[in-house]
C-alpha cells in the first residue's frame, strides 16, 4: 500500500506552472471570443481547479484583452501568484471597485457560470457590477474542459493506473457470504489506501452518488432518481442509489464500478466478477459490452458524431438480441458514454439526440451494460482519450474478463 | 459489525408516513404565509427528503391553500401517492399546465429555492410559468429545517449512538507509524461497515469534504478554503482539506471529526485521541472545550441568542489565555457552532453577528477548538437537541476525554 501524494506547495495560487495555465486560459479565451464574451468571473470550484490546480474560495476573472488572470480570494487569504494578480477579498461587492482602479470597464456584459451558480449569487453579482446583461459561461467551460491538455491526460491515465490496481485486487477482498455493500466497503478502503481521493465531483446538484456502485442481483433493477447508467436501491432513501445489502451469491454476476479519482481527475472503470459458475448469458453479455466498447474505440476520433457512437453501440445490442436490456431494463439511461475528468459528467455525452463532435483530447468513458431479470448488470466500461486518428487510447487496463472471486 | 437498514419501500413517493408529513408541510406553510409566499416549488434534493422521507428527481409543489402537495417527478416514473397527487414528467415546461388544468393559478409570484437553484434552472421556470415575480424559498426552507419534528431528532440519536459506537473503536484500529490518513480510511471502514452512508450534506457548493477530518500535528494549521472550523492541507490541490499523510507521533494530539449520517440526519461529533504521553497544554485545552460545550448546553434553550453563545465560549476561551488559539491560529473559523441534520450548516449558526434565537427542536453542533503550534488542533464536539428548557440533551455520547491509542 502506498501514499504517494508529494505534498503540494499550499502557498501558490497557481499550480497549473505558468505554461499549462496559459494552454488552458488560451482555449478558454479562444471560445469566449467565439461565444462574444469580453470577460468573465469564475467561481466554481471544479472551474477554479482548471484555471489553477488548486481550489479557493473566491473568483478568477478573466478579461480576453489582459495577460493574467486576476485572482480574487475571500478564503485562505496566504495565497501568492504574480505581482498584481491576487487580491484578498471579504465580499465580492469588492470585486467591480478593484478592476475598476486597474481601468477595466466593469458595466455592460459579464459572463458567469449560470449553470453552476446559485440565482441569488447571480443576482449578488448583477447587482455589484450594475450589469445590464448577464452572459452564460457554463457552456464555454464545458467545451474549454471537454478537450485535456497533455497534462491533464497525464493525471488521467496515472488515475487510471492506480483504479486497475485496486480493481484486480478485488477478489481477495471477497468472502463467502459478504453482502454487496461490506465488498464495497472493502473496495473504498483499497481504493483510499491506494490514494483515492474519494471526493466524486458531479456538474449540477441533482446527482449525488457516495463512492462508487456496486450491484448484484435484481437490486440492479431498482430505479434511481439519478441520471446515472445504472441505479440500484441503495440502503437509505436519502440516497436511493447502488448497494443495497444483498448478499452476494453463487452465480450471480457483480458489477463493480467504484470511484477513480486519485489525481483530481477520474476515470471511470466498470468490471464484472461473480462466485461459483457463470451463466452463459451472463458470458455473452459481458463479451458484447467488450465488444462494443472496442467498437466504438476504433470509430473514435476527431470528427466522429456523438449520436454516431451510441446508434452503433444500440445496433450492437439490437443484433444480439439484448435491445430490450441495453442500458436497464425496467428504466433505461439515455446514453452510452460520457465525457469525464474533474468531473463525472463533461461532455461530450454519448447519446442519441447530441450534438458533440469528437476532438482530440477529448476523454469519454463508454459504459455499455445490461440488466438482465434473473441475473442482474453485466457490462464493463473504460476510459478513452480521443487521439488524432482512432482507435482511441483505453487508460483503464484492468482485465475485461468476469473475474472470479473466491 | 451490523447492517440494521431494512430495505424501504422503494414505490411509494412519501416515505414519513401521513402525520408526519403533515407536521412538516403545516410548519412550511405558516413560514410561507408569514413571508407571504403563496405557492412555492422544491426541487432541491435536501428540500424533496425534508419533505417526503425520499429523494426522487424532480419538484413538490405546495400551495398553502392547498391540502396535500404535488408531486411531478422526472425520475424514477414508478412512485405512486395519494390519487391525483404524483405526475410524472419529461421537463419541467409541463408543470404549469398541469396546475393549471387543475385550476390552479400560475402565472404572478412564485417562490422558488433562489440559493439552492442554478441562475439557468430559475430562468426555465419563470419562462415556464410566465412569472412576473420570483420569491425566495430558501430562508423559508432553512427555517422550517431548523426545528427538528421528533420523527427527525429520532433518526437523529440513531445517528448519535451509532458514530459513539465507532468512536470507541478508533483506539483499536491505530498501529503504530500510521500517517493521519491511513488511521482515517481504518475510521471510514468501520463507520461504512456499522451503516454510515458517507454521503456529506453541505449547503451550497463552495463547501466539500469526503468523509471528514483527521488532523494531527502542523497540518492543523494549515488554511484551507473551506468555511469549516478546522482546515488541513489535504492530499491534493483538488480538494485542500483535511488528512496530509502526516505520521502520528507520540505526543502528537489527533483531532478526529468524521461523518455522522447514519440515518439521513447527521450527528457531528469530535475527539481527541493520542499515542504516548500527553502534554499538559493539551490536556488543559481539551478541558477548556470540554468545559465551554458544557455551559453552551446549559444555556441552550428557546429564546437563547446564538450570537450569547458565541460570545460565551469566546470570553471562557479569554479568560483562559487561549483566546489567540480559538477556533484556529493562522486562520480562525469566524464560529463555534452550527445547527445540522439533513445538510451539516444548517440553522441557527452561533457566530457573532447571528440573529439566530434558539427554538426547542433545534439541533445544533458546538465545536470550540483550538489550534496550538507546536502540537495541533484539540478539542471537543458534541450535537445537541435543544429542549423546552435548558440544558440541551446531548446526542454524541462517546467519552470526552482524549483517549490514549496503544
Amino acid at each position: 500500500m502506498t501514499m504517494e501524494q508529494t505534498k503540494y506547495d499550499i502557498y501558490a495560487i497557481n499550480l497549473l506552472g505558468d505554461e499549462e495555465q496559459r494552454i488552458r486560459i488560451e482555449r478558454l479565451k479562444k471560445l469566449m471570443k467565439t461565444a462574444g464574451i469580453r470577460h468573465a468571473l469564475v467561481r466554481d470550484n471544479a472551474d477554479i481547479y482548471y484555471l489553477t490546480g488548486r481550489v479557493f474560495r473566491g473568483f478568477v476573472y478573466i478579461d480576453v484583452e489582459i495577460d493574467y488572470p486576476r485572482y480574487f480570494v475571500r478564503q485562505p487569504n496566504h495565497l501568492v501568484g504574480k505581482p498584481g494578480t491576487v487580491c484578498n477579498i471579504r465580499k465580492p461587492e469588492q470585486i467591480p471597485v478593484l478592476l475598476a482602479d486597474e481601468g477595466i470597464d466593469v458595466g455592460g456584459a459579464l459572463a458567469l457560470e449560470l449553470s453552476a451558480t446559485s440565482y441569488r449569487d447571480v443576482q449578488r453579482l448583477v447587482a455589484a457590477f450594475g450589469l445590464s446583461e448577464v452572459q452564460d459561461l457554463s457552456p464555454v467551460m464545458r467545451a474549454a474542459r471537454a478537450v485535456k491538455t497533455a497534462g491533464e491526460q497525464e493525471k488521467l491515465r496515472l488515475s487510471g493506473v492506480r483504479q486497475s490496481l485496486v480493481y484486480s485486487r478485488i477478489p481477495h477482498l471477497y468472502r463467502e457470504g459478504m453482502t454487496d455493500i461490506e465488498l464495497q466497503v472493502e473496495i473504498e478502503r483499497a481504493s483510499r489506501l491506494e490514494g483515492c481521493l474519494g471526493q466524486f465531483r458531479v456538474a449540477g446538484d441533482d446527482m449525488e452518488l457516495f463512492m462508487g456502485n456496486v450491484l448484484t442481483g435484481e437490486n440492479a433493477d431498482a430505479p434511481s432518481p439519478y441520471d446515472f447508467a445504472m441505479g440500484g436501491r441503495g440502503l437509505d432513501p436519502s440516497l436511493p442509489v447502488g448497494a443495497d445489502g444483498t448478499v452476494i451469491r453463487p452465480g450471480m454476476p457483480v458489477m463493480v464500478d467504484v470511484n477513480g479519482n486519485y489525481t483530481g481527475y477520474m476515470t471511470d472503470m466498470t468490471r464484472m466478477y461473480i462466485a461459483g459458475e457463470i451463466p452463459d448469458i451472463v458470458i455473452r453479455a459481458n463479451r458484447l459490452s467488450i465488444d462494443i466498447c472496442n467498437a466504438l474505440a476504433a470509430m473514435m476520433q476527431p470528427g466522429t458524431q456523438a449520436s454516431q457512437l451510441y446508434e452503433k453501440a444500440l445496433a450492437m445490442a439490437t443484433e444480439a438480441g439484448m435491445a430490450e436490456y441495453f442500458m436497464g431494463h425496467r428504466s433505461h439511461a439515455g446514453f452510452v458514454g460520457h465525457g469525464v475528468g474533474i468531473e463525472v459528467n463533461e461532455a461530450p455525452v454519448l447519446a442519441p439526440r447530441s450534438r458533440d463532435i469528437l476532438e482530440a483530447g477529448n476523454v469519454i468513458a463508454v459504459e455499455p451494460k445490461f440488466v438482465i431479470p434473473g441475473h442482474g448488470a453485466i457490462g464493463i466500461e473504460n476510459t478513452y482519450i480521443v487521439k488524432d486518428s482512432a482507435p482511441a487510447e483505453c487508460i483503464t487496463n484492468a482485465s475485461t474478463d468476469i473475474t472470479l472471486l473466491d
